[in-house]
């Protein structure tokens, strides 16, 4: 059985197996699921999605359900993760639906989408609303269920090394911002180039390039980019950034029921843990930056910029699903989901955060 | 043995151990807790979340962790959960912690502070800031551990009849709102009352109270107070109020490692859960709230009134930490944790969350 040869079993339940036709012996079985992730070994927040799904699976199983994680220095494919996952060269995969978009267009929507849902409106989509099922649409052809992964929380508009006034600032700016979010800003004269990370300091520094988007203090404060740009941008472009967990159906399938659930769960719970997580870091490397480098200043694009990528992203989103339903009905979705979710969020979080912001 | 009287056990597995001493088999003893809720039957969102969670449990342990939940109907006892988890009574309680601040007085500080975190910001507290131990600091001289509950998100500050303009309006105003809360605006001129949730409507009604407050828009839309008061205020007294679930300690102990796991990663999953819930229910009942009761303005209390009930809030903070080194270290835990999370929080969601009301 071609299913079976993508898992390692473990013999010790065998014996009892032959002794006693008991389910609960049954149940015992053991398996070990190979996992690729795009991150290199010990990526932060990222990589400690995964040991952390991968524990709780194995303590909440007794040892039954094992995962063992492969970072991109061992599979050597970062970006290989979907096909690898489609084919059952592994089981999992933990890594950002939009990578896909280029194979899979309607990859692109289950990440985060400029201008759109913050963390807990897109869990809430995905949960309560209608996110998982259109998720699973996409997925479902590839052979694979797709899970959200963890939460970086609102991504930061990027550091700058010099003040946007105006639209024209950005023309013919080059910065380092990719997918989607470099197609809009690419709408309004930015030059957007993708450079690898570890070139990304340098590259800011000696003036290759002008600006560069990361992530989010956490991950940026280890690129150091603090020491050479004064201007750090809030967020637009990602404001709720979800990775994903992969699974390759047959691997679910040969799955027993239990360990369907705790698989479910370990996953879900990592994802939650995450965005948590991310808050804790963000917090905690925003206090250092701001205490090291007391000149730096968050800025606020001008309206004319947010109002002109706005209208971008519009058009692009147009492009997108003209000609195909079911990319119309997931923006559909989306556009209407973040519509209700917001107007409450807005009587609540942020009023609350505007009034507590005014008493300081 | 008292702590085995604690448990229905299964004898399933009985046969099994005699024949073979495998700890595989041994594992296989089945458990069945019994759960005290503070709610009646079918509460809508708590009540969603323990049986959210015991549906994990059982399913992620293939039937050996059953958890049996009685409601308030059943128990008659909606506040004596505490008592009844410390005794044994029962082995697990759904509740929120600052219902036992009568009893145990810093248990006040687990569910939510005025002008305190938000659901993020606190769960950040909890599991990577010291909440978790210094809760369970509180809760282990009662033989009990106490785990997140599930989150409602910010509390709505109320349903009043007559718009507040100034300090001089809340003079001698009679509302509903309990606890802490009532307390703090008992010192700025408030007479707080409590009345039982099926009477609230009438009082409002007749004028028995000029306000009301309750949960947020999915459990006041229930209640029908926005058929009756045209004034919703913006939240500041409960930011994140946090559920509970209480854990004998002898029926902890007596779990296995694995299901002692499970029921730690279901309460923590049904907990996030509630959060994300929470969103949506919230959401939806506030688009049919805004549509069916277009009159409805959303208010925010007056700058007056706003810095009145935060001096309050630190007088009466102060008192609780006199003479009582845990409550000292806890508020002080809370506020550097809030302070560094939500410089945090202003750069990302709440600029995000800014930025797009400009635009629409």
């Amino acid at each position: 059985m071609k299913r079976r040869s993508l898992f390692k079993r473990a013999a010790t339940a065998v014996t009892l197996s032959a002794l006693l036709a008991s389910p609960l012996v049954y149940a015992q079985e053991k398996f070990t699921l190979r996992l690729a992730e795009t991150w290199g070994p010990n990526f932060p927040i990222f990589g400690e999605a995964t040991k952390n799904m991968a524990k709780m699976a194995e303590e909440m199983s007794d040892g039954r359900l094992r995962i063992r994680i492969d970072s991109a220095n061992k599979h050597k494919a970062p970006f290989g993760v979907f096909d690898m996952v489609k084919a059952g060269q592994y089981d999992m995969g933990h890594s950002a639906s939009y990578y896909w978009k280029g194979k899979v267009p309607n990859t692109l929507f289950f990440t985060s989408m400029p201008f759109g849902m913050t963390a807990q409106e897109q869990y809430a989509w995905f949960y309560y609303g209608d996110g998982m099922d259109l998720m699973q649409e996409v997925y479902e052809p590839h052979n694979m269920l797709s899970f959200p992964g963890g939460n970086t929380g609102i991504q930061m508009g990027g550091w700058f090394r010099d003040e946007i006034n105006s639209l024209e600032d950005l023309e013919g700016l080059k910065m380092r911002i990719p997918g989607f979010a470099g197609e809009v800003f690419a709408e309004v004269g930015v030059n957007p180039t993708n450079i690898p990370p570890g070139e990304l300091y340098t590259a800011l520094e000696r003036g290759t390039i002008d600006a560069v988007e990361w992530v989010g203090p956490a991950l940026d404060l280890r690129l150091g980019f603090q020491q050479i740009a004064d201007y750090y941008y809030t967020g637009w472009h990602e404001p709720a950034t979800e990775l994903q967990f992969l699974v390759n159906q047959d691997t679910w399938d040969e799955l027993p029921k239990d360990l369907q659930q705790i698989l479910r769960v370990a996953m879900r719970t990592a994802a939650y843990d995450m965005m948590i997580q991310s808050v804790h870091e963000n917090a905690k490397a925003w206090a250092s930056i701001k205490e090291e480098h007391p000149n730096i200043q968050v800025k606020n694009f001008p309206d004319e910029v947010f109002k002109a990528m706005v209208e971008a992203n519009e058009k692009l989103l147009e492009e997108a699903a003209e000609g195909d339903e079911l990319a119309a009905k997931i923006i559909e979705s989306q556009e209407k989901y973040l519509e209700d979710a917001r107007a409450y969020i807005n009587i609540a979080d942020r009023a609350y955060l505007n009034n507590m912001a005014e008493i300081e």
